[in-house]
């Protein structure tokens, strides 16, 4: 049997994105103990990068030893019992995926919709909570990635606040590509991914949990459903008081690459990292845009990390990312649930937020769309994005 | 904030284990998306090397985006529901720790005890089992990681089908380092480690389930508890019928060091590799009890890749370890739970288990002690030690 490795590919998908050589290299480093004292200090050091990301002072702040939905599972049966009500709101895929575990853990859902592809309706979420004063959770997705829509986290942690209840945030693709801040907005219980902003390998899943989070999960009755996930154990090996207790192996070797894009973010400085961001979903909008593309999101609430594009009648949606990914090793994301065919997903994540990846994108995507007889004007796409891009 | 890196160990604990350059260098290969076609092909190659490491024609067998705890639970939380009855056989910590998964699951747990150190005895097993005819679940540990201990699995997993039991089987240590036979042994759910003898970093666990598991979970009257391990979910994305659907975003580049390492594995051929085990812990024992040391467990079920040892009365085991970890970079492990104190753990698994290895773990050894007054024979242990290897 040959074996297979993998070609270099351009990842403007909803994740992974691409990933620093830096970073990559960083996971080859030679593997340690997972209760070495070298790997404890590294354990602190991630920490205190996360914590900065995230905008908190949470000592409960360190990566699950797994991809982000064992994040999102880790809030919710850590915060949940059996006969307690949670409010979701759903606004694309991974709003649903969150009723999905309030079931499991044998609460009761509430949810309420938006529209795909639009923002969360205030009034709608307060109504939910006035209606649910037994409520003790509500739940929302800050960067949608089905959709590419930015909830308005401040407004909706404040919500839970008022009525009492703790907040669980789907910070996935926010962190590391829009503004989060836990102890300004009071969320209690975040989680976000490696391979997103932090252009890291998939792995890991940051979370942090504020002191109102602890003490719900020290005034449970029953236990954790999850022991892999119990943070009452968890705890023990990434917050020890007085040293750390063995409870799984971590992967070491992801946390070596964790670190390292943390303090290449660090480096580069969050304003920055969110101005790059900002910067190339402009100039990738402009261009695309300028090619008589159309995007799903009205501007207000779009996401400059996933950008969705409507893909236009008559086209095969799915022979332009085959075209992409065999002539310019370029993938980009097709729509989930009820927008699969309907539109492309546009990363510009991490890493993969360079001019480069745009010039490439808009090429190559113009060329798809004329292949298929739908006119597109490269050249005033790259000149529009290029427009940007000069400032 | 300076960035910490690692720095070079000898991994002789209870795993990590020593990982190859090759398998290294393949973590740092450029990551590429979770539902590229390419690393489809490579989930492919890595289930049917896993295939045949297993022994098994079982067509889920496939590594789970998490450490082995969380293949522990996958095992468990997917074949047991509420009110069903699992006999746990205990004869060190992974043993107790399945017996709190099924709590979790929210089962009946009957456990059968063994003394930490010796193996499983047979008719206490078959009692439990005929006192308990509802029970639906054999579950035990077939290399105890805490103890050094084999039990015997083809006559366990026989038991369990004698009584109408699935069996659910821990191989995180032995998979790789001894021989497992999942179909001639008949066992049901079986997960293991990256980390162990197969020698890759920490953050994936290889798992494999029979179609009497499968029809067990096809059977379920309740969803499984986790989102994020429901196999019912898990199998559309590593086993899916005419093409693969998103669930998680699998860890990529964990998987191409998984995968190189099975390669590896298969280039050395299973019987040699186990071979290598077996001499390489014949030398250490020889060397160890040439130094006046003794081994806590029979020789009858003893495991080759995890050696403990009784720490001689008047040592202070901490202080040996701390002498090996500076100033050899060599790490061995110490005693869980009742042999906290007791015992040190000395791991030959995969990598680690080379000739090289044991000379420098028996002179650093012999060194530790020496400086703590207890008198050992480092020339004694190494003369006994290469005549092993000499053949």
């Amino acid at each position: 049997m040959t074996n297979i490795y993998p070609p270099k590919r351009i990842l403007m998908g909803p994740g992974p994105s691409d990933v620093h050589p830096r970073v990559l290299q960083a996971m080859a480093m030679p593997t340690i103990g997972h209760l070495d004292p070298v790997f404890q200090r590294m354990m602190d050091q991630s920490k205190d990068y996360l914590r900065a990301l995230f905008k908190t002072e949470n000592s409960l702040t360190f990566p699950i030893s797994a991809p982000g939905s064992a994040g999102m599972e880790a809030c919710f049966v850590n915060l949940l019992e059996a006969g307690d009500t949670a409010i979701v709101v759903r606004h694309g895929v991974f709003g649903d995926r969150m009723r999905e575990n309030v079931i499991r853990c044998g609460a009761n859902v509430i949810v309420v919709d938006a529209v795909w592809g639009t923002a969360p309706d205030m009034a709608l979420v307060e109504d939910a909570l006035k209606a649910n004063p037994h409520a003790s959770v509500l739940a929302f997705v800050h960067a949608e990635t089905s959709t590419g829509v930015e909830a308005d986290a401040g407004a909706l942690c404040g919500l839970a606040q008022k009525y009492n209840c703790l907040s669980i945030v789907d910070m996935v693709t926010s962190l590391g590509g829009i503004p989060v801040d836990v102890d300004g907005w009071g969320a209690d219980a975040v989680y976000s991914g490696s391979q997103k902003c932090l252009s890291c390998p998939p792995g890991l899943s940051p979370v942090s949990f504020s002191e109102k989070a602890l003490n719900r999960i020290r005034s449970r009755k029953t236990p954790v459903q999850s022991w892999f996930l119990d943070l009452s154990l968890v705890m023990n090996y990434w917050d020890g008081e007085g040293g750390r207790s063995y409870h799984h192996t971590a992967p070491v070797n992801a946390m070596y690459g964790l670190n390292e894009a943390l303090a290449m973010h660090m480096e580069e400085g969050t304003d920055n990292v969110h101005a790059r961001h900002r910067l190339m979903h402009t100039a990738l909008v402009a261009g695309l845009e300028a090619m008589g593309l159309s995007m799903l999101v009205d501007a207000s609430c779009r996401l400059p990390q996933l950008n969705v594009v409507t893909v236009p009648e008559g086209v095969d949606e799915g022979a332009v990312r085959a075209h992409l990914l065999a002539h310019y090793g370029l993938e980009i994301g097709a729509g989930l649930g009820p927008l699969a065919g309907k539109v492309w997903r546009i990363g510009l994540m991490g890493e993969a937020a360079r001019a480069s990846n745009i010039t490439v994108c808009l090429s190559a995507l113009g060329e798809a769309l004329n292949l298929q007889q739908h006119s597109a004007d490269t050249g005033a796409a790259l000149s529009a994005a290029q427009a940007v891009l000069a400032g």
